[in-house]
């Protein structure tokens, strides 16, 4: 028995869970997700990378937009225009639903982990999808215009104030869910894996949770990631720009983000655009494997998969 | 100045109510509506009779279905359904954007009075709606097969289990909602008209509020109504089965109905196939006036609306 747990927040995660999720078997993985984002919207508790990660793995995802689900109507949206209400946040007709169960769930006292598994279950997902942590943690962006919650930064002000900081709300107080725990416990654990997502905005909310950036440190299984940046730019969202924006020594590249992570990352998947920082990375005692990182199909998706493994298995030997 | 109060209930009520707002200014009417089928489901308050009241007066009813809003997508209750979640009551996705503004300013603090003048605005309604009530009164069905809440009956049971009596759960602690008190206390008052809507669901909720049965056998002003029974039977929903399992000495009828309202009513309009219980109904010290009610055409339903007018004059005079 061999495990993996995979630490991942949305779009750009999602895509490598996905390739991860057909190569391993069901019992193999721990997808962590980033819940840095959730927040309360009309009285919803929308976790917006638990969404995407359960779409896409449960095939129900919108591969042309980005986000949300495929055949998404807006009529609940639309008619709340009418209203006046606030529509910055876009709620899909079906998204809603996942949101009012969510929430009606979490009011019966539910865990978010035991609902974000009931959910997976009944969307089909064999998988085993856990939120990072149970508790309020709330991604809060220092902008140039004041401390803003995720989600106004990120969808309301669209990325556009210049960030200067990242903090987690009610971090000191957060604690691992039971899934996450369970699997960095495991006799079996045999790697984690970083997705390729935002360091800052969509892994340092996990790393914030007391005790487990020190663990992933400590552990001896090897812990790798997968760069999220290509050439001096992110796929999408604002990696990038918040990169350019933090006057990292190295700028917007994989070398600042493996400096990010230099404390726990053992192995670091580069794309062959990036090959020429390989020396630079490798001296930070990190060991550098090159790539092809730019998922734009399925197979993609599975080989960059099968060289995570390939990549544990050769720092562990 | 004149102003007339209308009491009504849902779906026919409302035709009767679309009848009078082209006739009426929108300023000489109340339209006091039936809250005791208002239940929570999912976390939203919904007022289904003030709904049906709302599209119907702005025009955004589904004339063919004969509920719910026009245009109306499904696709929010589709996902519910691939998730085992209760999916009985019909929340269209236009539906569902309602309840969901109505359920936040409730949150705020709001009272339903308030919420239910708001959404009546955005949707360009400039007659004044107003819940009977803001109080929490509840319509409890007792039936053979035990006490339902009337949600349940109507719609989770389908009106199917025999009904023996009808309770409102609060009405003691329950108040006329402001709106209603300011139309029974105005000068201007001109007139009372129940709809035909059923009377045992629909309009002895409000009749039940302490009080309001009182003033209205009290008041010096013509009450009226018109009947839902039409030659023994109801247009729509329960309220012919109902008369039938409550051993009336009258049966389902009109006759019937003006015994239920005997002690508030001065004035009674009738469809042309009952005349034959004119006598009788007049022998309750009722006037009654004798006219075409099914309400087939915007037509009738503005004739139905004068036909009440001039029965008040006649009254009066």
């Amino acid at each position: 028995m061999t495990h993996y747990l995979v630490i991942t927040g949305g779009v750009g995660g999602a895509k490598l869970a996905l390739g991860l999720s057909t190569i391993l078997p069901a019992s193999d993985v721990t997808f962590a997700v980033n819940t840095g984002d959730d927040f309360s919207h009309l009285g919803f508790h929308i976790s917006p990378d638990i969404d995407t990660l359960t779409y896409t793995l449960a095939g129900l995802n919108d591969i042309d937009r980005g986000w949300g689900r495929r055949e998404e109507s807006w009529n609940f949206l639309s008619t709340l225009r009418t209203l006046d209400e606030e529509t910055w946040f876009q709620l899909g007709d079906r998204d809603l639903a996942i949101h009012v169960y969510r929430t009606s769930l979490l009011a019966q006292g539910k865990t978010l982990s035991e609902v974000t598994n009931v959910i997976a279950k009944k969307l089909g997902i064999n998988h085993f999808l856990t939120p990072m942590t149970d508790s309020s943690l709330g991604t809060v962006v220092v902008t140039s215009d004041g401390k803003l919650p995720f989600q106004d930064y990120f969808v309301k002000y669209q990325a556009k104030p210049v960030v200067e900081a990242v903090e987690f709300f009610g971090s000191e107080l957060a604690r691992l869910s039971p899934g996450v725990s369970k699997a960095l416990a495991s006799p079996d654990l045999r790697g984690v894996i970083i997705c390729p997502s935002n360091p800052y905005l969509s892994i340092d909310p996990i790393l914030s949770i007391p005790g487990f950036r020190c663990s992933l440190s400590e552990i001896t299984v090897p812990v790798i990631a997968v760069s999220p940046i290509i050439g001096g730019k992110a796929i999408k969202g604002p990696t990038a720009k918040i990169m350019n924006e933090m006057n990292l020594k190295a700028g917007c590249s994989s070398l600042s983000v493996a400096h990010h992570y230099r404390d726990i990352l053992d192995g670091f998947i580069i794309d062959t655009l990036d090959a020429g920082q390989s020396d630079d990375i490798a001296a930070l005692g990190i060991e550098v494997s090159v790539g092809e990182t730019l998922m734009t199909s399925l197979q993609i998706k599975q080989d960059l998969a099968q060289h995570c493994l390939a990549l544990i298995e050769q720092i562990q030997s």
